[in-house]
């Protein structure tokens, strides 16, 4: 009965370290493993919404979609089972993403047999947000991830800003447009346009026709350019930061 | 009487400490309702502009916009009272964006007998740089805006040679397309068209359809390419600038 | 007679400090005066060929041409008048600059009485070259011509390597959707598709529509994505150089 | 018989200093030649994908293209002669490179006498790659090659979140937009929507209509434009470091 105990306890620790970490063999076959299957979850996904496919390969579609829940299935379960802390798992947003993956399908089987049918393909679709499992592989403490977050204010400041200068924009161009042209027949649709230009997308569903119109892009259009440039020199310079602070310790000496 | 008058001080100065200033518990509870207010405010006059919706809700629009007008007011009325420099503040800037977000609603009042209808549509246009009032919590001393500051010199000679540039591109492809495209067929739109290819935004109202014209073209975005590189060059260096200031102390003597 | 000489020298040199110099009160305003003529004329020349425009204003667009052609040869004479090296400035950019803007309108007059109208029409367009008079106030030294100089050796070899690769992704793409898609009928039209993308201008006149050719698409976007950084950071890196360099004299003990 | 080998030995010699290398005045005329003819080589293959050009000139164009391919023939067999290690070349990029570019021809004459035309012309699409044959010029140990190098690990990260993050946007609008608007009939349409979108290349082929739509629209436009800065970022760090370290001299014994 003790060994029967050690050996359980030796099963859930040689889970926990394949399942939860990537510095064994095994770690990282399992990894591998997951993130393909994931990849193929959400192609099977996206591929379903294909009407001419779907219609055709109904079939194959429910039988991979059964196998990969099965095995999705499988993992949330032992990631449950392995956990040291069961509970703080279960509440994480890893937990929750994990059991996301797989509710909407078995909430499906339990409403096949009403005929809401949007119900169901509103849960199908949710299988894409199986995307989200990916994240377990981005790793924490990344240099990269701090920078963006030490970033994250400085850049909120100036969407507060580029937000004030396009109302302001997408009310000008309505009141310059908006009589001639019916792509600005509102100002929601003047502000999307605003949004549409300054940032450098530039669809082209909504474009200027008069002089004027053309003459006010133009400045905006330069204008952009140059705020373009903004966020880019935040996290550049946020990127610089730690960079400039470990390299300052002398080979030879020792100090700074 | 000496108490009343006290007691007015008193007043007037928790009343500015509580809308001038943002440090206290109650700043801050004002700030976030005032903000409120004013996307409130913004977003009612731009739904407005959308013809469907005004004509089905065009009492709730009307009333909804008189009580953010006495809000306002009162808000302005309050600022005035308090303010320790009556004078300094409205004649500053944000004394008069508070005084040009309520004027318009009084004169359309005026002006409502009067069937000059495009007068009040422009008035109640106006609203919508009530936004500018979000200027408010834009506090003064930022390090981003000091870079921005420092900047704009730069960027104007830039933005300069980008303009001679544009010009002569634009004259080159009214030559070069003119005769055979329509939508080169005279230099402002060919301008038009330099700005908006060389700050990659693309619309695609006006495109290069001979092959020389689009030989040029491809010219022209490469080198836009690279020029969107020198407005961002010129930021992130003025943002890393006082970041080095700070870091390096002298090796000779120790001091800064 | 020698009184005479001096006076001349006297104005000579006068006339000198107000045209080539710019630190004096009278060269200032001289530069101020030419800044707006050259605008004025390069604006006129533009609107010139709205077609509508041209038809209606005849008589005054030739006045005004008159009177600025006759400024800026006032202008050219004088500057050979006055400069210490005549033969250096003719044959100086700046002096070919300078002639070129008055120049085509001269030959229009002797080819007036000719039927020749289109080359009357190109010599009318080359004054819109005459924006390359505003090269005068790009004083050189500067600090940001000086970075782009030392980086163009760097964005040569980095343009160079996107030739190869967006001929690589066109003729790629003729292959892909060549056969179902008009817009890629050909490998210049497909070389010009991969150069609209991969800069992000996007003009939309060309876009892939099988969903191999799609997929291709999107890696070529990601791809241009992060191309477009290079250029930034090549100038950025330029730019941040001499900053270095100058900041690192200890105010306090004069070494470095 | 000695001399002749010693003779053969020196012919080989020199052979490989003009071929292989660019530091003598012969190594650089020759590369120059050869930088021409794969350009002129290109821009055939190009030209001959163009119908009415191809229809017109097939003769000429098959004439250039027999020289270019006997001289690249010439090359390949003089670089095999004179290179110190045959093996290595053959089997090393350059050496795959150079066979590809002639390979295609020859195989094409053997399969002329058969009717698989489309064989000739896929046979015949592959010479443009020999554009990858500049690739000889691009210098090792390069400083920006460098940088790039070490950001790609970076870049890939950056480039994992950007395919989760467009995957969602992608299913959510398919889920707004789907409905009413056929540019969104399926996932992998919208996925593509949203890196048009998010790398601001801006198509407009697919455009959203709803109001929600653009709302969204709008978010990811504002969200793509923070995130262009990251890959920025990162390569103008990765750009900057080395520079960095050549400059730090160490304050307390003045080593580095």
């Amino acid at each position: 009965m003790i060994m029967d105990l050690q050996k359980r306890k030796e099963l859930k620790k040689k889970l926990y370290t394949i399942i939860f970490k990537t510095d064994t063999e095994e770690g990282k076959r399992f990894d591998i493993i997951l993130l393909n299957v994931i990849l193929l979850s959400v192609i099977l996904a996206a591929i379903e919404s294909v009407v001419a496919f779907n219609a055709r390969y109904a079939l194959p579609f429910r039988i991979c979609e059964w196998i990969i829940t099965i095995l999705f299935t499988i993992e949330y379960a032992t990631r449950i089972y392995c956990s040291p802390n069961r509970k703080k798992y279960i509440f994480s947003v890893y937990g929750i993403i994990d059991l996301l993956s797989i509710l909407p399908f078995f909430i499906g089987i339990l409403y096949s047999s009403t005929h809401y049918l949007i119900v169901i393909r509103a849960l199908r679709l949710l299988r894409i947000f199986r995307i989200l499992k990916l994240t377990h592989f981005l790793k924490e403490g990344n240099h990269l991830v701090d920078s963006l977050r030490r970033s994250v204010k400085k850049i909120m400041i100036f969407t507060y800003f580029i937000m004030i200068l396009v109302t302001i924009l997408g009310a000008l161009m309505y009141l310059v447009e908006g009589s001639v042209n019916p792509s600005f027949s509102n100002i929601p649709k003047s502000i999307y346009w605003a949004v549409v230009t300054i940032t450098t997308v530039g669809y082209g569903d909504i474009t200027p026709i008069t002089f004027l119109g053309q003459t006010i892009s133009v400045i905006v259009m330069l204008l952009g350019y140059s705020i373009l440039a903004v966020p880019t020199g935040i996290i550049s310079s946020e990127l610089i930061k730690p960079l400039r602070k470990k390299n300052i310790t002398c080979p030879n000496c020792g100090e700074n």
